[in-house]
């Protein structure tokens, strides 16, 4: 891996599918490798052959474990003493501290207060340093900065890395592989959507195998920055970085890292309103006896709402994590919120 | 198969592995394979490593479709012009109603009033017609044999019969053949039990691979029959056939077929409380992400409690069902009810 960029030097160069397959060894000891699952039911109520790819089985819950181990485990512990600093709502969170739980490294997260609590006390159960702040008033980066100084730390970042879009791909490296083993092609294939480290390691991975398989992001309606950046061709940010239910799904813009891959990848990105997201949440409850959070569930939600046609097709959908509190997730499978 | 009971015919024979084998291509066109799960979770709490077969994955959310298929398309519709008649409080219901209507025949299922109401609902959605009676006051075999007798229908029993043990069995032969794959030995297996159709076959199953493994039932508190029919070296009832959370165990006594089988291959059978079925809904909720009913999570249960030591040994887990009301699962990850 003589190639790999340095984390000084220029990230211009995106990961390739060798990256994500030494990725996936990296990850190997500790990561779950998800089995690519089929329900008979989803393949009656939409026409088309469905493979889940169930993120909510990785470690911490979601797939963030994947690209936080792969970044977290190269980084040299002699140059950063102090361990690892990260920013996020909450799965990035647990991923950087499980990752440096199981490396042996110190992990300071920064998370802001309204975070959901399953998530906040999750990462304080895996070893971390929780510092909360602000979401209106406080900036971040600007905290994280400060204590990746203060304690020579190395700063692991959410999507906008070369490491974490390789080690997100390897869950796209693990469907393909397991649509293949299974005797199946891939028409399309379904990626809930962010910073696009997840989306972008899948493309890169699917495209390897199936090059004619369609891959499309899902967003929530309102945080749909990826839609718009596709269309205008540059990077356009949301407008807001609060008031959907899917807490996981609202960075602010794309990753610049990202972005060029997912210009080339992605067939489009389809945008689905928190009813939706709350629908597919209770499908996945009665029928899949799946626990999806809510940014988990846009790819499923994007299916079920018909927004891609899966008619005599084979359509992958990923379910990128599970972690949401027991009150929400309550709430909604009793059809008391969004029903 | 021409050494198969025919259903007229002495049903003393117990399924061998061939017939589980057999069982396994009758249902393989319409049964989910499901796959055999590691979370580090798991492994890290009892020091050993688990193995969990969630049969919530399977058609119609529990392992019920495996042997409802297997013996209903066994049935000749030229002697059963009626379709076929099953009791069931709700899993077997499924499991019965899917397998009739994916063969083209008529089900009508006798169930108790206050089974859930997901199971009643679920079980009328298959196209089943579901006839309801008071647990209390009224014999559901006598209604279901006016009716078998009325229509000319086949009755369907739900764990006592030579083709429902060979079908449930499949579960267990998958388990072994995947634990092999994964280079794995299994030192112990723990299933829920009831009247004994699942745990006779995979005990079978699991038995031909792995001889020297340890199987074990689990059963509710206070509805241990096979725990006391196992000291007493015959069969022994419940006193009781409700006041448990466990609705899908709660039948009086174990198989007459399947007890000698259980006899021969179990090295015991652990009961778990309420509460710690409730605590292992947490657990799967909180850490698996997986959605269990209560009947389906005493094996877990039981691992959790501590009931079987794990540590250093290879221990596989089945999760016989997800079937639960959304009210009652959420009260019990809020902690509302039996925390």
């Amino acid at each position: 891996m003589t190639t790999r960029p340095d984390d000084e030097s220029s990230s211009a160069r995106s990961p390739a599918i060798d990256d994500i397959r030494e990725a996936a060894r990296v990850i190997a000891p500790h990561a779950v490798r998800t089995p690519l699952l089929r329900h008979p039911v989803l393949d009656a109520r939409t026409g088309g052959r469905v493979l889940l790819k169930p993120e909510v089985l990785q470690r911490v819950g979601a797939f963030k474990f994947r690209g936080a181990y792969n970044a977290v485990s190269r980084i040299d512990p002699r140059r950063y003493p102090g361990g690892v600093v990260a920013c996020s709502s909450g799965n990035h969170a647990q991923g950087v501290a499980e990752a440096a739980r199981l490396t042996g490294r110190a992990a300071v997260i920064v998370m802001p207060a309204d975070a959901p609590a399953i998530k906040i006390a999750r990462t304080r159960a895996m070893g971390a340093e929780v510092v909360l702040y602000d979401r209106d008033r406080e900036d971040r980066d600007a905290i994280a900065g400060r204590i990746a100084a203060e304690r020579a730390a190395a700063f692991v970042p959410p999507f906008d890395h070369f490491d974490i879009i390789a080690g997100q791909g390897t869950a796209g490296l693990e469907l393909a592989e397991d649509a293949r083993a299974a005797g199946l092609g891939l028409d399309a294939v379904i990626v809930p959507c962010s910073g696009g480290g997840l989306a972008a390691g899948i493309a890169i991975a699917v495209h390897d195998s199936f090059p004619a398989a369609e891959i499309f992001t899902a967003e929530p309606a309102g945080f749909d920055d990826l839609a718009r950046s596709l269309e205008k061709g540059e990077l356009v940010r949301n407008e807001r970085t609060s008031g959907s239910i899917c807490d996981a799904l609202l960075s602010p813009v794309t990753g610049r890292l990202n972005f060029p891959i997912l210009k080339a990848h992605l067939k489009g990105s389809l945008a689905v309103d928190d009813r939706e997201v709350a629908d597919a949440m209770r499908f996945a409850f009665d029928e899949l006896k799946l626990v999806v959070e809510p940014g988990g569930a846009t790819g499923l939600a994007a299916l079920l709402s018909g927004r891609l046609e899966a008619a005599g097709r084979t359509v992958a959908v990923v379910l990128s994590g599970g972690n949401v509190d027991p009150g929400l997730f309550g709430d909604i499978i009793a059809g008391r919120r969004l029903a």
